[in-house]
């Protein structure tokens, strides 16, 4: 056995991204969740501690998306090793920021480069899947596969998964606006109409086929003339206080096209450079102030490369 | 006025091409439909003759789509003369080839080449359009798109119509089969559930974008595991004696996607060869004779010019 621990950070996700609900999602820079991952002489998993989660997330490995990931892991490994992990969370669980994907990638990402890379990512991807089903109740790839490789990524199928990276614009920011309050996924899921008439479907085919061909051809004016939800925005619009208004702030500031990141309460927005971005989330945050006490904005670049190593 | 007649041809179109419906379509240079537009000293607008048409469409020139988007076209120039027209058409109407959208973009595309090309091609979009729009009974883009720009074509969205070209894969070939009888548009267009499942939606949006990237990223494996449709194709395919077993005999010929070309009865298999391309039209043709007494079949290369001057 060589190196005993790492240090490793997995990006916040964005999936739906608008109108690519349960399909798309793609990674940012900030925040990240952070993970000491070690090898330890006690076979077995373990959580020795995680810190920033309000006391919410389960130490229980049979809870945690993490270590559930690792479960999966070991039991393709010939190990007598046990792991042991220190969970820092940087984004809270129900914030629409792939909180729990976040854990779900960190460690088998983190293992598998403490053992030497005996894993592909496809393999890994498994594992972080299996992982974030203790999360969902259900296999959900959209923050696991960008949060696991980066960039843009379209789910194109479940029944087999078909993972697809998309390219992004190069000069592509994200302004995060998190109202700090919670909402929980499968509440959020709850909204959702279970019909559409085919008007709609015509509307949202239309608009996702607009955004993959925007991100794809780097054609920023498409990219915001597609941007459009009329699945989960709609629905879970009314959970956040102030969104309509607080979008419009994003979209008069120079956004690409706003939404709202996974079940929220996080609301993203796109533009075209950092300045840009900070100017968005200012705008934004101003706005939700008056509904929400505590707002906190990220503004970063996509994040093109999934986990990475820091220590 | 210099010269005084042209003949053009217009391609062929395939609208929805699997899960895009009502926001897709591609041009293929066979069948085409040809004309000749000549000016005349008496004004107004006459069709001397239509060939090939069994006596199907109106002389009328306020019901031929050619005709009318000839009208609108008029009625931005100064003109004193006339505009006479012989169609020839060696696609009929109702066989889902777009042949009202072919003869609403040959007209307007001709007498502008005749004119010197005052109009821009989104101008000649337009008056195509509203041609079209007589046979539809509202305003359709995805064949008249198509037709006029070549290759395959995207509306994203109609309010307002938002029309982008995409590229198409180098080697692409397409065989029709078309079994020669008629389907009325606005019949087939009856069939079409009203309301989907969500889950319907979440498979069709995650379909048309693994096509659309298919397309644009040249993965032909990818447009095939995207070329599925839970629209149109189920429900027009009792319309297609035989259709499920035709689209078989494609699949398993070497077809990269196959189904029902607009509203049928012509079917659509696309290829990565003008030899697969022909293979797979003897299979479909072998197929479809068990049930439909007779059936042409063209294999031809995507047409990515539109329309053409032939003389």
């Amino acid at each position: 056995m060589g190196q005993k621990s790492i240090k490793v950070t997995a990006p916040a996700t964005v999936s739906n991204c608008g109108p690519g609900f349960d399909i798309m999602g793609f990674a940012i820079n900030t925040p990240v969740e952070e993970m000491i991952v070690r090898l330890t002489n006690k076979p077995g998993i373990r959580i020795s501690k995680i810190v920033g989660d309000k006391n919410k997330l389960p130490l229980d490995v049979k809870k945690n998306t993490a270590t559930v990931a690792l479960h999966h892991m070991l039991a393709r490994v010939e190990s007598k090793f046990g792991v042991e992990l220190e969970i820092k969370k940087k984004m809270i669980s129900g914030s629409g920021l792939g909180s729990s994907a976040a854990s779900a990638v960190a460690a088998p990402f983190a293992l598998n480069e403490l053992l030497g890379k005996p894993f592909t990512k496809k393999e890994l991807m498994e594992f972080a899947l299996l992982g974030e089903e203790v999360a969902s109740g259900s296999i959900h790839a959209d923050n696991v596969a960008p949060c696991l490789l980066g960039g843009f990524v379209l789910i194109r199928g479940y029944n087999p998964l078909d993972i697809i990276p998309l390219a992004a614009p190069k000069d592509m920011f994200c302004t995060i606006l998190h109202p700090q309050f919670e909402i929980k996924t499968s509440e959020a899921r709850k909204l959702i109409r279970k019909n559409f008439y085919l008007h709609d479907v015509i509307t949202q085919t239309g608009n996702v086929a607009g955004l993959v061909t925007g991100l794809l051809k780097n054609n920023y004016e498409l990219i915001k003339r597609s941007l459009h939800d009329l699945i989960a925005e709609p629905a879970r619009a009314t959970l956040i206080p102030g969104f309509y208004e607080i979008k419009e702030a994003a979209l008069s500031h120079g956004s690409i096209g706003c939404s709202i990141s996974g079940s929220g309460p996080a609301i993203f927005a796109l533009s075209k450079s950092q300045e840009e971005g900070i100017a968005i989330g200012r705008a934004m945050k101003k706005v939700s102030s008056k509904y929400t006490k505590e707002n906190i904005v990220h503004v970063s670049p996509i994040n093109r490369v999934g986990p990475r190593i820091i220590g």
